[in-house]
């Protein structure tokens, strides 16, 4: 008896996206006795010089837009429609930005079996003053469906897709689930961890950015390496007691993962939100005019945290609970002295 | 009734002690009802333009060889004669290079009263094959005193004698002790954490020059940050777990503080034991030629440190328990080729 393969469906595209399919079609070629040998991958449709760039994918094994220079299995399909995309499939990988997953899951509602397994590569959390909401949690909800693992680690896109040994964490209630990705996720140069601790893994992945924009703060200032280490480990006791505070099972060992630890140290010495703080503190200009100049307009997800953060903390009256976030929330929003991030 | 004032001895005069130094000076006079305002500093004397030291730091109140343009505290007296400088003082603050511990101990030995209470700034562990020694202990076992504690964290000496914001810890077994040292160290700028710990702390403090060395030659093949971060993250793994195989009480908490995670990340960004690696890594040239060329001929801690564990841990048939540590030492002293960094 042969046990009936899986077969995946990749939705999205962009850097991280493409990276991913990378990894994903060497692993199914690997793995050929778990996954089925073809992996769609849904392409958002947009003209590459003169041509369909799902066309340009699938003749050129390449996705010349978002990932130049970099091969991808002859078993990847790039496919426009969402529906026909997802098809059958028995596993969703969600790799696109956060504001777009309510629309793909909304489209998606109805045609997907409550079997199907999910994984979230989305990064960010959304903060309302009355809940937070994971990604994973959401797609579940709006899908139906009850096995939605998460993925997050220091895994700067293009560094994967030069295959640069890195290390990833994959969150999973189900331990099935968590072998499954793992199959489909780890290679000698992504080694892959499984944790049940899924909550534990998407928050990191968001609360990190507020931690960077202090940190980049403290760069702007020249204020040297003691000061910024001091904030990286401040800021990683905020996100493990934010955790803690606001979701049950949030552990401890997951602070000690790639998607803790060893992405705030890369968040905090590279990274957009570092770099942006950095230019704040060194011109004074408002974080919405360095969004422009800086990110061609794109906002900036750590002061997007923060503010969100604020706005959840403050009703509550525990602002000064978490002294790091709310100073950067101060700092960028309310005038307050830079100096302020060292005095917490 | 008062209770007696303690009275402090610093043993060293180096960049780090002399930034010790200006805090010590700076505490006694805040908190002057725990602490008798003259504080004794011994200095190896020399001569410093002509003058004696010594001479130097009681008239100008700064240490021009070693922190230059940095004032310390009036009440801070450099005293030349090691017996006389510890002369009815109830604290000794160790902060001189691991090479002269013993012999200073053994000058000591006898003119100390069991009750005097000391702490360890000294970097780095003696491993032996046969066994491992922390100052803290050889310390208290030389001069037969009990409370010894012991102080790291992410601490470079300019940038604390600068009062850039950073933080550090100290691992005390006696919690009254514990609580002095809190009240010597502790500043605005210099924030102090206090856990019982006392071997974690003093092991981070060593461990995390070998996982700079894996940082560093990380940088030399131009890896990027996933590969750094994922690096240091396997570092700290392997320094808990050596903590745990060898030692009783080393807690996973202890990683959490400034000694563990921060320091480790101070260390692997800038720091000579990195930079040496890099330059190994990008030239090819051996260890001790770096050192003379790099270092002024000076002994680079972290590949001492990774031999010293190779010899303790080939014995005991482990060194494959700790691949990061193994690696290390295999590629700067058996010619393993610098990728096997990242192939543990």
């Amino acid at each position: 008896m042969t046990r009936q393969k899986e077969r995946v469906c990749i939705i999205g595209s962009g850097n991280w996206g493409s990276s991913v399919a990378k990894i994903i079609g060497e692993n199914v070629q690997k793995h050929a006795d778990m996954f089925e040998p073809i992996v769609n991958q849904w392409v958002f449709e947009e003209q590459y010089q003169g041509r369909p760039l799902t066309e340009v994918i699938n003749t050129t094994h390449e996705n010349p837009k978002y990932l130049p220079g970099i091969r991808l299995a002859d078993t990847i399909h790039a496919e426009p429609d969402l529906i026909k995309a997802c098809q059958d499939c028995t596993v969703l990988v969600f790799v696109l930005p956060h504001q777009f997953v309510r629309g793909v899951c909304d489209d998606l509602a109805g045609s997907i079996k409550p079997s199907v397994k999910a994984i979230s590569l989305v990064k960010g959390l959304e903060i309302k003053p009355d809940r937070i909401t994971l990604f994973s949690e959401e797609i579940g909800r709006r899908l139906q469906i009850d096995q939605v693992a998460a993925l997050s680690g220091a895994n700067i896109a293009d560094e994967v897709a030069r295959e640069n040994f890195c290390e990833s964490t994959i969150g999973s209630r189900s331990e099935a689930a968590g072998q499954l990705f793992y199959h489909l996720f780890d290679t000698p140069y992504f080694r892959v961890n499984v944790i049940p601790d899924y909550v534990g893994v998407e928050l990191c992945g968001a609360l990190k950015n507020v931690v960077a924009m202090a940190a980049g703060i403290s760069d702007g200032l020249d204020y040297g390496s003691n000061t910024k280490a001091a904030l990286i480990r401040l800021g990683l006791m905020e996100m493990r007691k934010f955790g803690q505070t606001f979701f049950g099972g949030v552990e401890d060992a997951t602070f000690f993962e790639s998607c803790g630890v060893a992405d705030l140290i890369t968040t905090c010495s590279g990274g957009r939100n570092r770099k942006v703080a950095e230019a704040f503190a060194r011109t004074g200009k408002p974080i919405d005019v360095l969004e422009k100049e800086l990110l061609n307009g794109q906002k900036l997800q750590g002061s997007l945290t923060a503010v969100e953060i604020h706005h959840f903390l403050a009703p509550r009256g525990m602002t000064k609970e978490f002294p790091l976030f709310d100073t950067v929330y101060r700092i960028i929003y309310e005038g307050a002295p830079l100096d302020t991030v060292v005095k917490l």
